[in-house]
């Protein structure tokens, strides 16, 4: 999984409804959303859960649940996120089995490390820049930090955290295989034209990271 | 399943640990005991829970979880409780199967009739006085809504909210099969002392209503 992967946030959805967020960023070519509700009692969230998949489905966009693994269980979610204080990985997988896609954010070192004997599908490296979505969060990794992570870590790695069109390009140059954003998509005018510059500036630099790699390999 | 059923809040504990407060609802003689976290992350929600399954297994006292099923999953707990802003009835026993005790709270008239279709193991008669617990909820049932409730249902009856040592042989003579309390337990200053008496009160209370059931029955 390569792309633009939308992580929701329905307050900052500027009065819109998240469904139609969300329809905007699939015109717009996004790769993965994830269904974050940290306040929404479960029933809503299921609801809302199996609206979004109604949407992602037919184009074969995986979605993903944030923490929540009732939730994806009971709307057939193709995996969750978790955080280092959500349910341990290993919980996660025996519940959701081995074809779910598990993701898990990193947010020291340490937690790089220990993700490296999980068989998580992707870790969050989070927040990359100091954001105001949210607010529990570790000290950024930087552009630096992201780096270092992509030079050991054996996993895919999913960047997070003060992500826009203005940086997108060298946080894909420093590693990341997903950028995840909130408001740049959530909060923008025009959420697909949005997503699409934002996908159009994430394949550009993959592309230059590839040739760059594969140049390496040939030397 | 009858007798004394604890709720737990942690907030209510008066600063002792809430594993010790259920350990001494077990010396009282409760039995069944639901965990109740809305605040707490789900790896501290799980491992709370894992800890309170270790006091109550060997006592086979059963372990309910509120609203959250992957957390009743993840540590293997005997049931949930749902609520009508919780998971549907119908997910809930698809995800935990047929052999979990799967308890619903019906708030108004029409959620006791909509559970008469369903095969849940108990209904939570919520609240039945006002309570400074929960402040989320809708009119009390009273004494007359509880009565009207065990004539009608066809479920065991929970009843919750207010629940005392001073109502507790009213409220089991009105038709609960369980009385289920928060801080007549949590904050009680013997939390032992406190369960065992609500169920001498529960116990001498049920022993003559099943009398007076088996002499109606005996006309």
């Amino acid at each position: 999984m390569r792309g633009i992967y939308l992580v929701t946030n329905r307050g900052l959805c500027r009065g819109r409804l998240l469904l139609d967020v969300v329809a905007e960023a699939v015109k717009g070519g996004v790769a993965c959303v994830q269904l974050r509700e940290k306040e929404t009692p479960t029933r809503a969230f299921v609801e809302e859960a199996l609206a979004v998949k109604n949407i992602l489905a037919p184009h074969r966009i995986p979605l993903m649940i944030n923490d929540r693994i009732d939730v994806a269980l009971a709307c057939g979610a193709d995996g969750v996120h978790i955080g280092q204080e959500d349910m341990p990985y290993e919980t996660a997988r025996r519940l959701l089995g081995p074809k779910a896609i598990i993701g898990l954010s990193v947010e020291t070192w340490e937690d790089v490390e220990a993700a490296q004997k999980l068989e998580v599908d992707y870790i969050g490296v989070s927040p990359v820049f100091a954001t105001p979505t949210k607010t529990d969060t570790k000290e950024p990794w930087g552009l630096e930090g992201l780096r270092k992570v992509k030079a050991f870590s054996r996993h895919p790695l999913t960047a997070i955290g003060g992500i826009s069109e203005a940086n997108a390009r060298e946080v894909t140059e420093a590693g990341a295989d997903c950028l995840a954003v909130v408001s740049a998509i959530c909060s923008a005018e025009n959420p697909a034209g949005a997503t699409a510059r934002l996908k159009h500036v994430f394949d550009e630099a993959l592309r230059r990271r590839d040739r760059r790699v594969s140049r390496d390999i040939s030397f």
